[in-house]
């Protein structure tokens, strides 16, 4: 895996005490949870709620995930001030963004964030890559690797995970609080190493709703699996997108909701 | 209770078919997720995805709990058009609310959404009901209460629930896509029936997270329960307010991480 969840760096977690049912003092390690104001050159975007880690990842996979900027604007440098809390993304042209002109949708669930209208128009126009597969049997290790990596989530809890794979072996696994933050470190991820999305999966431990799947769309990746449930309203989206959607994804089980014409049904079939 | 789920209502899931692991056609019955515009007048404040359900009381609750309006403003009608998916509130006074003004935080978490800054800043000034108490014995029953009561969640789940609770009794239950707008359900009935927090309960499905947090102190409840994890800055915030905050609810099992001056110990120690 090219990127892991890194559980033991301290400002990600830190212990919290409290009283359990027997009155007795325990101490429990807590994921935390910072603000960073992004802005992009001169213009301040938005405060996002982070763990923290990768920001120089979240900001860029944030502006591009927002249709504020393309995965092909040059980013000249993306500086970090952890004191601060600030991370500001440099461009080599000037932009001219005005976040304040932007209609805004709020979107629901864990997938949660503002999503600017425009995003919406955009992803009428997306073409997700037809030959792209996905062999049911790569489902129960791809999941496996996954669930036994050392993680945030195993470690606190309380935390998303997002997870770039090729068949059945991961790439990336990026977590937050915010899954919507975990998703736009992998679409930052992507722009920054120039990925290829076209062979790619994309898995998420939370819900598939709307903007779980337009944010999918809009990264140009054809095949979605979640081990949690699902919207009806995200279903219709991967429909509409002809997205690959897979939910509820647990053990040898699975539900394949849009665009099974990529999925190669290949698994042994449990009794 | 005097509103709880209606998991039947037909507005609010729907089937959905999918093949499942041996290629079969299934169908389940998923929530519905659907935009609506919140109006306030004549200005639009922003589009919120939602189930669809209570649509006056999440608008009403939306306006108190994002600092826009607050619980005394006279608000003379809801207009609600579900065809459109707008709903509109109309106050006695006029209102110059300018949402381009307002600087945005995008918070995290599944109690996700958009906080406008001066809700922080709002925070800072909410002094708690200190004589408000739980009774550590009110838990399992609250709970059980909560989770045998026929709901969406039981039904299709995918969906979060919050809930108004007085002593171990449930008082009103919502549900949501997102958990922000069953908050902001509460919120809103709570409004229209000018409830008297000071010795009400709140309890939710979902993480405790800094949003969570900060609409249970504005909201002026003095307890907040979840059966969910939690994060170090929501335990931060609670402290910080003196709010009473009950992580990890389960069973006979809880913790509390804050405010444990209004918790009364007389539950049966469990072995």
């Amino acid at each position: 895996m090219r990127v892991k969840p890194d559980p033991h760096d301290p400002a990600l977690s830190r212990p919290v005490t409290g009283l359990n049912e027997a009155g007795e003092t325990v101490s429990l390690n807590v994921v935390t949870e910072r603000p960073m104001t992004l802005f992009l050159n001169s213009q301040e975007v938005v405060t996002m709620m982070t763990i923290g880690d990768h920001p120089d990842l979240l900001a860029r996979g944030y502006l591009i995930n927002q249709n504020i900027l393309t995965r092909d604007d040059a980013v000249e440098i993306v500086e970090v001030d952890d004191e601060l809390g600030v991370v500001v993304v440099r461009t080599k042209e000037p932009t001219t963004f005005e976040v304040k002109s932007k209609k805004k949708v709020r979107t629901s669930g864990c997938a949660q964030g503002t999503i600017f209208s425009d995003v919406l128009e955009a992803f009428e126009d997306v073409v997700l890559p037809a030959e792209a597969k996905l062999h049911t049997s790569w489902l129960v290790p791809l999941a496996k690797t996954i669930n036994t990596t050392s993680s945030l989530y195993l470690e606190a809890g309380a935390i998303h995970g997002c997870v770039l794979a090729k068949g059945a072996e991961p790439i990336v696994y990026f977590e937050d609080v915010g899954r919507h933050n975990a998703v736009d470190k992998v679409c930052g991820w992507m722009a920054a190493n120039d990925v290829d999305v076209a062979d790619k999966i994309f898995y998420t431990t939370g819900r598939l709703t709307s903007e779980m799947v337009l944010k999918t769309v809009m990264m140009g990746i054809p095949i979605l699996i979640s081990r949690s449930g699902f919207t009806a309203w995200g279903v219709d989206l991967a429909r509409k997108a002809g997205l690959t959607l897979i939910g509820r994804a647990k053990g040898s089980r699975f539900l394949v909701l849009s665009g099974h014409e990529r999925v190669v049904f290949d698994h042994e079939s449990g009794s």
